[in-house]
């Protein structure tokens, strides 16, 4: 990763942003998802500067979203694939679509969601996975098991996400 | 903005990140969403060089997430609240503390996710508002009815999230 320093190391948010924080890294995640996993089909789609792109993708490949894989060896030739952390990433991109399309699309949506078998659009909506609740009312954000005093301290006031 | 140059400007995930793709952005809204509001507040909490908040923070009212307010005449003081686009990030965020939670916390959680009633542990997971079903199995990604040629062309093959 290119800055370490993020405010709160702690905090979740905080270290998946190191991961994918900045935007070329989320978009090159985009491209991977879609099936693209060579350099030139990368820059080719994202437009993006050789050594810009050959430094992301080192940074998702450090932070293990990305594995990278020889699949021609004279010349080595190699490929970016998702790894089961960068594939949990999934959600989040969706939630990026729909929160895209819903407020910056304002000559119509550009891409759709819909559902493989049915074709029927998909609206994303988050809901808790043991009580089914729709978490659009909100969630109470308190200290984990492993959190330091300073965590500890703030959350002793209430806040919700 | 600062970069408005991003790949596919078309694109919900890049229109997104336009607006939220700098890491410090994505911070400063979660200490939106806990209450804070006011410059100070937002500095000691996220330790962040006062340039770089205050760009952030114009940034983020440009891009209509945030909205400055004067609470106070003599002398002028300002301060930032979530306008309702701002809000309608919180799923994202919410994802985030989950990918983070479940990925990059190997000494264990720092914070909790959990039901503002019965303070039982809440797992977000994505499904089909229309249909109820799960997201996991994964979504298909179509041009929609605004879509640009290129786009167009790209999505004749399958696509997949």
């Amino acid at each position: 990763m290119k800055r370490k320093t993020i405010g709160n190391t702690q905090c979740p948010i905080a270290r998946s942003l190191e991961r994918v924080g900045d935007w070329w890294n989320i978009l090159i995640l985009r491209e991977a998802f879609y099936g693209v996993a060579r350099f030139d089909d990368f820059q080719a789609n994202l437009g993006i500067a050789t050594n810009t792109l050959t430094r992301r993708l080192n940074d998702l490949v450090a932070g293990g979203l990305l594995e990278r894989r020889m699949y021609n060896e004279k010349p080595p030739r190699h490929e970016y694939v998702l790894t089961d952390v960068g594939r949990s990433f999934k959600p989040v991109l969706l939630m990026l679509v729909a929160w895209g399309n819903e407020n910056f699309a304002p000559e119509g949506r550009s891409v759709d969601l819909v559902d493989p078998g049915t074709g029927q659009p998909i609206e994303p909506v988050l809901i808790d996975k043991v009580t089914g609740r729709p978490l659009s009312e909100g969630v109470k954000v308190i200290a984990g098991p492993a959190a330091e005093a300073a965590i500890r301290r703030r959350f002793e006031r209430r806040h919700n996400l």
